[in-house]
């Protein structure tokens, strides 16, 4: 039966990438697919046994694209697609692409959550889908035997088979696989699966991998080495799926609870940086059996991993002496992407796999805001958008898809309870939520473990096992923020001794007036010191932000995302009234979690977002803030509550902000005294 | 002093490429060889430091080339040349060429063996010049000094230096060296030298090693493994000059004295694979001790390894199982090039070593065989070239620029002094050359360790120390050639009982007779059965060669090479008389020592010759011997002296063929049998 040969060609649509063509009747989807980019897995190169290149039809007419497409018009199931479905249930409206053919206009519908095996599901904080194009392919290929009037070696007609169905002109091999090749394809009586490294698109593509027969699934890991914690994702390489999570403490803590601390410990103990290095790559092994214990996967089914962190955990994780991050010019040994082997650091996966690191960005600005910032886009987009990683650090990035600028500032550790009188990590017994009434001045609190308030019946029963035992970095931000609100501290962030005489709870001390926040044991006050401590860190940060808008030339930012732990606790309010951020609509204001994580994600399951972000790190316009003559100015002040010089009209919309009140640190009112500089920024408003 | 922007440019031509083109007045001579693609070494980049890139300038006319050159056509010598005339002693009429410039017409030398350092000088057996492209470079920079404005790490900025100064767009670095590149940069005061491995075009250039400051000198090893020897030179990565060789004897021998009783032992022991492995790679790693100290070099100045072997050598080495090389079909693990880092089998180089080696060309026709097709380059030229490698198995590779073919005999261990009643490996003591006189059939005969012949006087005395032991490979081709030319062997190979009434020399041992070339002890005769292992021997060999002459449809060859050890011993006329090798002209027979050693290193020092063994090899059509149905008439014809049916009229002007005399096993004359083939064959003559 033969078709004309010049029948119309069909149109195809493929979702969500929204990539359209046409194809003569008869195409397979998987063909039609490829030839227009569109990333479709397959491991079996379209026979129809792994399962891996399902697709849906979407039916209905679809004004939008002028397109109507139905059932009819794809191939109906053939008997090797049947045999597929038989054997392995593929779930009902699912199609296989390599054996599905176009019979009419299509729109197909690309799921990015294929599911082949039955896998532990993982409910994670992030369920973002990537679009997946790894730098890891398992590729199925039926191998020629050998034949002594064409002698070509074993790899060699390995090579050649991969060249001939999957296209690789350029391919070469780990030198791991030469000693195993001979048996692994008499095993597969000549089928076996590959794997292919190819990441960067200039280079040979490589074989890292090799098993007999049919293998349907391979996994990366994406890890973010945080100087406190490990976040480690185990993903399948095939489906996208985090197959499981896992977490730790980092054990470099035992050197130096801080980052410079651990410089210094380098700089004192000759073995220092060695100690280090193996302790992180110990813990990051151990988080390694962890996930792969609980993913039931074999640690040799693990082909690739990307790794982020701020750049002294990046210099120590890849053996490199921090020392010069300690100090001006803060000189990162590399800040450029790291490729690698998983053995050259000695991490235990499958012997081929291999390694990725982002780039650093600056000395003080890491791998992981390299990754915030992939994972947030905001050089994918036109809105302004200002990203706060806060830590020791804080990392900031500002810009939209015209420019992006990026600067880290000296917050120190008052934002995660250092430095405050009562202050401790966010744990169980830690006051995180603080609410003070405006009238009586009195506070009702909440803490980690507990949903109720302080002044909920059954409370103490329920923070009976924990008790209160101190405020974390939420939670000191609250406090504060509602000092401030009810009138307890002034702009100048000083405590009203004249409250005194409004409540008991504000108390003098000395000098100075504390606010008595839980009556108990311990007993929990806020005193001035605290106050000035979170000052300072919040000005450092505030004047690190205004800066890069400054470069920007832009007075408002359109959205604020507060990355890490820190951000996903801290209330935007809050954060807000004391000035941390800029002025912003609330609702455009949020907490995005593991960003970094989600970003060593993406640079694992695409390698386009590997280009992504190198090309944007190279463009990124990195802020010395200790260079920049104006940051002294900004941080002076920023020390006003929420600022001195900048407005908050959007948050005077939504919170009531008390009147000026300007004290002196006796907590009198005096004077107001104005600097010349202040007074020159107000005549200039 | 401005130089009229349009004056005429001039001519340039480099010599020996022939390379020429035109340039402007003041271009370096450096600049003008790299735009026309004449590879200069230079390691300074220009600075004038290195003395690399010494040039001559040759004066007169060239008709020729119609170009007149005088030492006026060159810039010269400025102070920064004349500071490094004056340090490092410039040889007379040598110039620096990125300092010299072009003042007119010149024809410039490109000398292949620029001395720099005062090196030990060693006399080679093959003095080969080899134009130098090699995949490992060194490049000095002067790299910015980090730069808190422009945070790009260490490794980026030396990067960014190697792009600018040496135009590596695309550059990798080695992993081992991030951790090194930091204090390395700061010991050379941010001026270091970096090793470049760029082997393959398409592939990004990878910077292997660093060091501070001015690195100016680098080796490779260039190393054929045989199954008796492994022999090793270590060669100047920058002057090409050998700088040690050293040999030894595979230690794989205690596991099997040829390649089937190795392949054997691996089938019989389940560690048997491991173990050859690692003894050849010890002998390896001593022979590189050995070549280090002998030039003086240390062992991590040691960059790149070229390997060349057959096939079951080959895949020792590798660490991989040769037992389906064992038998049909031979296949074998991998046969194209193999790159790895020489620490992926564990060479004790520096850390960022490579190692290349050569393909297999088949089966039984080794990466050796590929070295020996380099080295003598049949596809280089248009003459019919044959290239015997004898051994246990014979290569064979015939053919020109048109058309290569290859193939191996399996010869035995008969040329080798095995199989001969006394037969022994060459060493002092065995007769290596031997003269029968026509008349009195007396022998005289050399031996090794001694210039004299048995018949001088002082003969006894000179060999006092080994005393005469046996016969060696070549002894036995020429005693046997003489008792044919002498009579005393038949065409057919049998040993004429007639003779013993000329001379008691020829005696009866049973059925059969003998020849005694030494009455002595021990006692040295040549039996029946000696001349039968070397007569089923060549016609092996010939049958093979006569093949592939079928394949290339040609009656003659014009130049046979014998490349190994053997061939180098063996008298060209007496092979041809017995009829190892086809009829040609004497003084187009020669042997070329160890031509699979020349052609590794031809890979070491030229990345060019590399893309030629492979692309030739791809091209190489491979007669399996075994598979041939004339293989066995061939072979039939080639038992007789010299052959049966193919003429000899060239030897025939150099050498008395004796007259025709056929007789039956028992040395008797007998009626002359002809089979029905030979007859016809007769006839078509």
């Amino acid at each position: 039966m033969n078709a004309p040969p010049n029948i119309a060609d069909h149109l195809v649509l493929f979702m969500p990438s929204g990539k359209r063509g046409r194809f003569p009747k008869g195409t397979t989807v998987l063909d039609a697919a490829r030839q227009l980019g569109v990333y479709v897995e397959s491991v079996c190169g379209g026979r129809a046994t792994c399962g891996r290149c399902q697709i849906e039809v979407q039916e209905g007419h679809f004004a939008k694209h002028k397109i109507s497409s139905s059932k009819d018009s794809i191939s109906a199931i053939g008997p090797k697609e049947a045999r597929y479905a038989e054997k392995r249930a593929l779930p009902v409206g699912r199609r296989l692409s390599c054996s599905a053919t176009i019979e009419g206009d299509l729109v197909v519908d690309v799921p990015q959550d294929a599911i082949v095996n039955a896998q532990v599901v993982r409910k994670d904080a992030d369920q973002r889908v990537i679009e997946r194009y790894p730098a890891v392919q398992l590729c199925y290929v039926e191998v020629d035997e050998p034949d002594m009037h064409k002698p070509l070696g074993d790899l060699d007609r390995l090579k050649a088979a991969l060249r001939e169905d999957w296209g690789f002109n350029r391919l070469e091999a780990d030198a791991h696989l030469l000693s195993e090749v001979q048996s692994i394809l008499r095993q597969g009586k000549w089928a076996v699966t590959a794997a292919i490294h190819h990441d960067d698109e200039g280079d040979a593509a490589r074989i890292i991998a090799l098993w007999p027969g049919l293998k349907n699934e391979a996994y990366g890991i994406a890890c973010d080495i945080g100087s406190t914690t490990i976040a480690m994702h185990m993903v399948s390489l095939l489906s996208g799926r985090v197959v499981a999570s896992a977490g730790a403490s980092n054990p470099q803590i035992r050197f130096g609870e801080d980052l410079m601390s651990r410089v210094s410990y380098v700089m004192m103990n000759p073995d220092g940086r060695q100690a280090m290095t193996k302790a992180v790559r110990q813990e990051v092994g151990k988080l390694v059996d962890k996930v792969a214990t609980e993913g039931g996967v074999d640690r040799s089914d693990i082909l690739d991993a990307v790794f982020v962190g701020n750049p002294i955990m990046h210099h120590l994780f890849l053996g490199i002496d921090p020392t010069e991050l300690g100090g001006a010019p803060f000189a990162l040994a590399v800040s450029g992407a790291v490729k690698a082997r998983a053995g050259d650091l000695r991490l235990n996966l499958n012997p081929g796999a291999r390694l990725y690191m982002l780039p650093c960005i600056a000395g003080h600005v890491g791998a992981d805001a390299a990754a915030v910032t992939l994972s947030e886009g905001p050089h994918r987009q036109d809105e302004m958008m200002l990203i706060v990683d806060v830590g020791t650090n804080a990392e900031i990035v500002l810009g939209n898809r015209k420019r992006v600028v990026t600067a880290s500032s000296p917050t120190g550790p008052a934002f995660e309870g250092a430095e405050i009188s009562s202050g401790q990590r966010a744990a169980p017994g830690a006051i995180e939520r603080v609410r003070i009434d405006r009238e009586t001045l009195e506070p009702r609190f909440r803490i980690i473990g507990s949903e109720l308030w302080s002044d909920e019946p059954g409370f103490a029963e329920a923070i009976a096992a924990t008790g209160v035992s101190g405020i974390c970095g939420s939670g000191i931000i609250e406090v504060i923020a509602e000092m401030y609100l009810s009138g307890i501290v002034s702009e100048d962030g000083v405590i009203d001794g004249a409250m005194a005489a409004k409540s008991p709870r504000v108390f003098s001390e000395g000098r100075t007036f504390s606010y008595l926040l839980h009556d108990g044991e311990p007993r929990i006050a806020v005193t001035q010191n605290d106050v000035r401590a979170i000052q300072l860190a919040k000005a450092a940060l505030y004047a690190g932000i205004k800066l890069l808008m400054e470069k920007q030339g832009v007075e408002t930012v359109d959205t604020i995302r507060f990355a890490g732990a820190f951000g996903s606790f801290i209330d935007p309010t809050y954060a807000m009234t004391l000035g941390l951020i800029p002025d912003c609509e609330l609702d455009k204001v949020s907490a995005v979690g593991n960003a970094a994580g989600t970003g060593a994600r993406m640079a694992l399951l695409n390698r386009n977002h590997r280009r992504e972000i190198e090309e944007t790190v190279r463009r990124i316009e990195k802020i010395e803030t200790a260079l920049e003559p104006r940051f002294q100015q900004h941080f002076v002040y920023a020390m006003a509550l929420p600022n001195k010089v900048d407005p908050y009209p959007k948050l005077a919309g939504q919170v009531t902000l008390p009147p000026r009140k300007v004290l002196s640190d006796g907590g009198t009112e005096g004077p107001r005294r104005r600097s010349r500089e202040e007074r020159a920024a107000r005549r200039r408003r």
